[in-house]
C-alpha cells in the first residue's frame, strides 16, 4: 500500500462535527496501510469572514498582507483536523504551506508553484505521523513571503504534493459524489462518471465544470498523478481522472464524457471592422495589453459591397468593462465602428475523446438543439470539444436536450445535492 | 529619535475601529522620527473562540497542535494592522513570530524564548517599513515547529525584539492607563504611578498586580529595556517602568510605590509535624516532586508539651488538589497529623524600596491593618516589600486602610477603567 494524499474543502470541514468525520475517514485510510497527507481547506465562511475583516480596515484588498491574512483559515483548520485525529488515538502533525515545502513565484494572491520540497512531510510520515497540510498557499522563492494560490490553490496543492511524493493517488473530496455528465441541478438525470481521462476532464474544466478546476488537472496530468473525486459525506467511489483506466475501471472511454455550461462570460461585438491584414491583430493586441484572457473567436464573412467585418469574441463578465475601456482607446488604431456588448449568453460544450472517430457528432448536438428550439450565436471547436453560445435563458434546456440525445440520462431520476469546490 | 517597540493588546484591537484607532497612533510614532515594531495579541475573543473549538474536536487542548492552532490569532490582527496602515498610506509588513526570529525551547503552549533574531524586521525598518510582529509566539530551535510563550507572551515578545533590536523604549499599551498604587476597581483614590524601578515592579507583579507580568518585567531588567505602560485609548503618559527616573521623570523614589493584593491563592497546613531537623524538608521535597511552586512558608513555634509543630504554606488555588495528595501520599515518610486546606484567604503586600530605609514602615502597615479590624494569619517579608495573609472577605478594606495610611490617596476620586493583560 502506498502514499494517498487526501484534499478536503471547506465545506467537508465547516464545523466541528465535520472535522470529526474527517479525521474518521482519514484513519480509514491509515488503518488500511497507506501513508497519508491530507491538505485541508479553511473551515466554511472563514475566508469570507476574514476578507469582510480586511474591507472594514483597508479599501486594498490584496498583496502580501492579505494573503498573510487568508492563510490563518487553514491554520485553524489544520490545526484542528491533527487535534481531532490525535484524540482518535492516532499520531498527527500539522504543517504550513511554508513547512510543507510549497515554494512559489512572489505573485501575491495567484501565486503559482515552483518547486516542492516536502522533507517535513516525509520525516513525519515516516516517524508513522498523519501529516496535515495547509491547502491554498505557500512561501515566495525569493522573499520568503507567505503567498496564497488563487482559485483552486487547495486542489492544485494536494497534487503538487502527490507529485512531490510520488503518491499513487490524489483524492479530491468535496461535496458531490463526483464528476457528472452535466450539472445536476440542471439535468435532473445526469449520472456520476465512474472515469474521465486528464484531457476529456481539462476540456470540461474550461467548459464550465465547477468540481475541478483547470490547474489542479493540467498539474495532475504533468505528473501523471491520478485524482479520485468523491464526496467526504458518503464516502462512495466517485470519479477517477487519469490517463488510462486501473482495476476494475470500465476499459472502453464514453463517446462524450459529458456537457457542460457556462453562463459567467459575456460576448464583445466590434462592428464593421476594415477587412484587411492585420485588423484582428490589433484588435486582440489591444486586449492582451489589458492583460485580459479570451475564450471563443468569431470572425463574420465579409460583406463584399462595404468591404466591412465583425469580430465576436467572449470573456469573463468580469473582464468585460476592462475590455471595452482597452478598445475605446485603441479605437483610432483600429478603425472600427462601434462596440457591442452581451452579457446575456450562455456557452454550451459537449466533450469527448470519441467525437475525434465519429463524424456524427456536430450534426447529432445542432440537431438537439434545434430540437429544443435554441439559437446557435458563435461555434468553436476543438478536437474533442464542440461550444455553441447561446441566449442565457435558453441554456437549461439546450444542455437538457443534447444531455439526452447523446444518451447520458441515468435510468433514475434522484436528487443529487450539487456544490461548487470554494478554493 | 531611535527604534520604538510599541505593543498592543487584544482589548486594542478588539475590533476594525480598535485596529484603525492604533494604526493611527503607530504611524504618530512614525512620523515623530522613530523606527517603530508593533508587537500585537489576537483580537478580542479570537483565543478564546480558538480553545472553544479545539474543545470541540478533542479532550487535549495542548501541545504542538494546539500551539498551532492558537498563532492564527495573531496572524489575523497583525495582518490587519499592517493593512490599516497601508491603507493610510505608510509602508508596514507583518512578520510571524518565526519570521521575526523569535526562537524558543520546545516547551509547547509555555515555550521560554531562547534568542532572537530579528534580520528580517532590521532589513523591513532599513527599507522604510513599519514592522508588525505577532506576539505570544516562536519557533521552537531544535524542530522548527511553532511554540507559544504562555501568559504574558506578547509583552515577553515585545521586550524581548526591544532588546534584540536595541530599542529607546518597549511601548506597552493597554486598557488602563498605567499601573496604579492599587487596583482602581478596590481603591477609587488608587494613583497612576509616574515612574517605578524595576525591582519594586517585579514585587508588585509576583503580589498580585496583572497590568504586567514578572516574566517580562525580568526580562526588560536584564537587557535595560524602559517600558513605558500606557493606555491604547487615551494617549496619556502612562507608567515608566525601568533602572533610573529619565528625563522629566520624578528624581525621588517615593517610599512606597504600591498596595498589591491577590486572592488566588490557598493556604496549606500541615498539622502535628515533629519539630525535629528535616521534618520541613520532607514536606517541601514532596511538593517540589510534584512540580508545585509555593509562595509564602511559616512554620509556628513549637508547643514544648507536644514536640509537635505546624506548618502553613500558600501556594495558586488552581494547584491546591494536587499538593493536597502529594502531601497525603507522603505522609507516612514525614509523619504529621493531619492536613488543612484553607482557599478563603487574599494576600496584601506593601511594595516600596523606601521601606529598607524606614524602620516605621512595618508598623504603620500593621497598625493601618488593625485599625480596620483585620487579622492576620501570615506574614513574608522581603527587603522591599511586606506580605500579610488574612480573611478574603477582609481584602478590599484592608487594602483601602494600607493605601491611605501610607498617603497614596489622589485627591481626587474618579472612576478609573481597569483591567487585566490578558496576554
Amino acid at each position: 500500500m502506498g502514499l494517498v494524499v487526501q484534499k478536503y474543502g471547506g465545506s467537508s470541514v465547516a464545523d466541528a462535527e465535520g472535522i470529526k468525520r474527517v479525521a474518521k475517514r482519514v484513519i480509514e485510510a491509515k488503518k488500511n496501510g497507506h501513508q497519508v497527507v491530507v491538505v485541508v481547506s479553511a473551515m466554511g465562511d472563514t475566508t469570507d469572514e476574514l476578507i469582510d475583516l480586511a474591507g472594514e480596515v483597508s479599501p486594498v484588498t490584496s498583496g502580501r498582507e492579505f494573503d498573510m491574512l487568508l492563510t490563518a483559515g487553514e491554520r485553524i483548520s489544520m490545526a484542528l483536523l491533527a487535534m481531532a485525529i490525535k484524540s482518535l488515538g492516532h499520531e498527527a502533525q500539522s504543517f504550513t504551506g511554508s513547512q510543507a515545502g510549497v515554494i512559489t513565484d512572489s505573485v501575491h494572491n495567484k501565486a503559482r508553484i515552483i518547486d516542492v520540497t516536502p522533507g517535513r512531510i516525509q520525516t513525519a510520515l515516516d516517524e508513522g505521523n498523519i501529516a496535515i497540510v495547509a491547502g491554498f498557499q505557500g512561501v515566495s522563492q525569493d522573499k520568503k513571503d507567505i503567498t496564497t494560490l488563487g482559485r483552486g490553490g487547495s486542489d492544485t496543492t494536494a497534487v503538487a504534493l502527490a507529485a512531490a511524493l510520488n503518491a499513487e493517488v490524489c483524492e479530491i473530496y468535496t461535496d458531490v459524489d463526483g464528476v457528472f455528465t452535466a450539472d445536476p441541478r440542471v439535468v435532473k438525470k445526469a449520472r456520476k462518471i465512474d472515469w474521465i481521462s486528464f484531457e476529456d476532464m481539462l476540456e470540461l474544466a474550461s467548459s464550465g465544470s465547477k468540481v475541478l478546476l483547470h490547474r489542479c488537472v493540467e498539474y495532475a496530468r504533468r505528473y501523471n498523478i491520478p485524482i479520485h473525486v468523491r464526496s467526504s459525506f458518503s464516502g462512495l467511489r466517485g470519479t477517477w481522472v487519469s490517463n488510462q483506466p486501473q482495476g476494475d475501471q470500465p476499459m472502453e472511454q464514453a463517446l462524450i464524457s459529458g456537457v457542460a455550461h457556462d453562463t459567467s462570460e459575456a460576448k464583445i461585438t466590434v462592428v464593421g471592422v476594415p477587412d484587411k491584414p492585420g485588423e484582428a491583430a490589433k484588435i486582440f493586441r489591444a486586449i492582451a495589453d489589458a492583460e485580459l484572457n479570451i475564450d471563443m473567436v468569431v470572425q463574420n464573412v465579409s460583406a463584399a459591397s462595404t468591404g466591412l467585418t465583425d469580430i465576436s469574441f467572449t470573456l469573463p463578465k468580469t473582464d468585460g468593462r476592462r475590455a471595452i475601456e482597452a478598445l475605446e482607446r485603441a479605437k483610432a488604431g483600429i478603425g472600427f465602428d462601434s462596440l457591442r456588448y452581451d452579457d446575456q449568453i450562455a456557452k454550451i460544450s459537449l466533450v469527448g475523446a470519441g467525437m475525434k472517430t465519429n463524424p456524427g457528432v456536430t450534426a447529432t448536438f445542432f440537431e438537439a438543439l434545434s430540437g429544443a428550439g435554441v439559437n446557435i450565436e458563435l461555434i468553436s471547436t476543438s478536437e474533442i470539444r464542440i461550444s455553441v453560445v447561446t441566449r442565457k435563458d435558453d441554456v437549461n434546456e439546450a444542455v437538457r436536450a443534447v444531455h439526452t440525445a447523446f444518451g447520458l440520462d441515468s435510468e433514475s431520476d434522484e436528487a443529487v445535492v450539487y456544490g461548487g469546490t470554494g478554493r
